[in-house]
């Protein structure tokens, strides 16, 4: 525990290598590593939290990350320590990673001020936001005050996204293919505002016009956090435009939300859930040990498995098995 | 259960009002409907499995319902009934839906031998994959012998539509933006086809030189399936170029995998992971039960809720008091 002691003095003091390494240790799957993980994380607990969290999403394709190097370079600018997370569970195989390719954040990489780090990307979806989560604590207490948390696409990893910031901003192309207009409904419901990318050149005439869509759209679904209208924008990672408006709104966005209460309450929620989802992996894990070490699925699975009983079927006398041992 | 059997009667007869009332049965969320649901699949799973199960995906905008429109009345055209399911997550809050805009698949809606069914889209995406793996059973019972599973984006819905279907095909645009790389390579490792779309017209030369990126970075990667090469190809739902060559494609890889073993084995451990999945969902809901019934959890909750606590740390402690209790 010294070395744990230590380390957590190391990350408290701002050291970047020493932030690296706890969070390669919340990553690591091995059972020592995960008892110092949560030892870590619990002395590291009263130092975190000072920080604007933010998600930003957007579409493959958006440009996200061109966006969030001139947004990160503006707000180092204003004083900040920055850190760049991510949730990218695109690849379920191999493991996929955004974040990987550092040179399209070139100079936000190259940064003191700035801490940047690629997805962990192995496993469920579940699995990798609980180490973004506990990556997010890690950079506050290592006094990095705004956190960036990047996900990538359509579907879940939004959701998830959603859980652990506290402004949501949604990064949008100009028009679209067929399916566009689905994919961004259940997306727009989670953001807190939306920029329209790429609003530059022969493009901006299209990107207002788009913007303008979206805040009509808006203006028909309930807002994302409680007493806050959904924030519709343009912005250019090229010429710079809209990035001071970006900030500019997140900043009013916590004022306004720390003040009605939102803010905090959504970060109580937000511990809550995740102390529940913990709680499922751990009951899940422990009867899935306790399932292999007395082999009484041996019939079920069988049964199973020559499609003589459904899956549901097998579950529940699996079930009740476990019930009856405990 | 009068009812019951009653219904799975229909079913096997393969009357499409039954079969649509089956499946909303299995939708349903009331402990009522859940055991009628349990009862009616174990009555129908004798009659389900005589068929083809294929998976379509791609990013929003590559096209997927106008070739599913194309592809199934080539289908329908040689003598198959066919059954065209959804799984989409993509709206965590309202529910959003693929496939419940009929009109982009308007031929196909109108013929007696085809059924179509949006996504059952409330919930986290495991509930919503078992209720379309469900649906596929009553399809199959209902004598649909060509399965079509539907999902839209990147990320952990193609995973899960994977480990339903027996042949997975990903539908892939031209070109493309920065992070499409990354999402191609995640989701090109689940392929056991990839056919690039919209190829007509100027578009066409540009497919083919997509095409043979594609089947370079298909010799790099493991195929999808055990003895069968990831097949790539061009196709238009314009001109129906390549329609054919998906449809063949799929029954080459039905034939050469029923017989070294992989199409059987497959479905075997796609029974096995879905029973398992089922048993977490139902020990889990036990004992969430059983917290709320002791209600052991309000210290915990409140330290979790006030920051004076990990989340991690929290779980810990409910999860011994609960098997303490047990």
């Amino acid at each position: 525990m010294t070395s744990i002691r230590n380390l957590a003095d190391k990350v408290r003091d701002g050291q970047r290598t020493a932030l690296g390494r706890a969070i390669t240790l919340i990553e690591s799957i091995s059972p020592k590593h995960k008892q110092e993980a949560a030892e870590l994380l619990e002395r590291l607990l009263p130092a975190a939290g000072n920080s604007i969290r933010i998600g930003i999403t957007g579409a493959p394709g958006a440009g996200k990350s061109t966006l969030i190097e001139k947004l990160g370079l503006y707000i180092l600018k204003r004083g900040h320590k920055l850190a760049v997370l991510a949730i990218d569970p695109s690849s379920s195989i191999s493991g996929g990673s955004i974040l990987g390719d550092k040179t399209r954040m070139d100079e936000l990489s190259r940064r003191e001020d700035c801490f940047i780090r690629p997805s962990p990307s192995q496993g469920e979806l579940g699995g990798v936001a609980h180490k973004t989560r506990e990556s997010v604590m890690l950079c506050e207490a290592a006094g990095f005050d705004v956190i960036l948390v990047e996900t990538v696409g359509v579907g879940q990893s939004e959701a998830a996204a959603r859980k652990m910031v506290d402004f949501f901003l949604l990064l949008q192309i100009t028009g679209g293919g067929d399916d566009l207009q689905g994919v961004k409904r259940g997306v727009l419901e989670l953001a807190d505002a939306v920029f329209v990318t790429k609003a530059d050149g022969d493009n901006k005439s299209k990107a207002v016009m788009t913007c303008r869509e979206l805040q009509t759209a808006a203006g028909y679904i309930a807002p994302a956090t409680k007493g806050w209208q959904t924030k519709t924008g343009i912005c250019s990672a090229v010429t710079g435009l809209g990035v001071d408006e970006i900030w500019k709104t997140a900043l009013k966005f916590r004022d306004i939300t720390l003040q009605n209460g939102a803010f905090t309450q959504r970060r109580k929620n937000q511990a809550m859930e995740w102390m529940y989802s913990c709680l499922n992996e751990r009951i899940v894990e422990h009867f899935a040990i306790s399932l292999k070490q007395n082999s009484i699925n041996g019939s079920a699975e069988e049964a199973v498995a020559n499609f003589k009983m459904t899956p549901a079927k097998g579950a529940e006398v699996l079930f009740h098995e476990i019930i009856k041992r405990q």
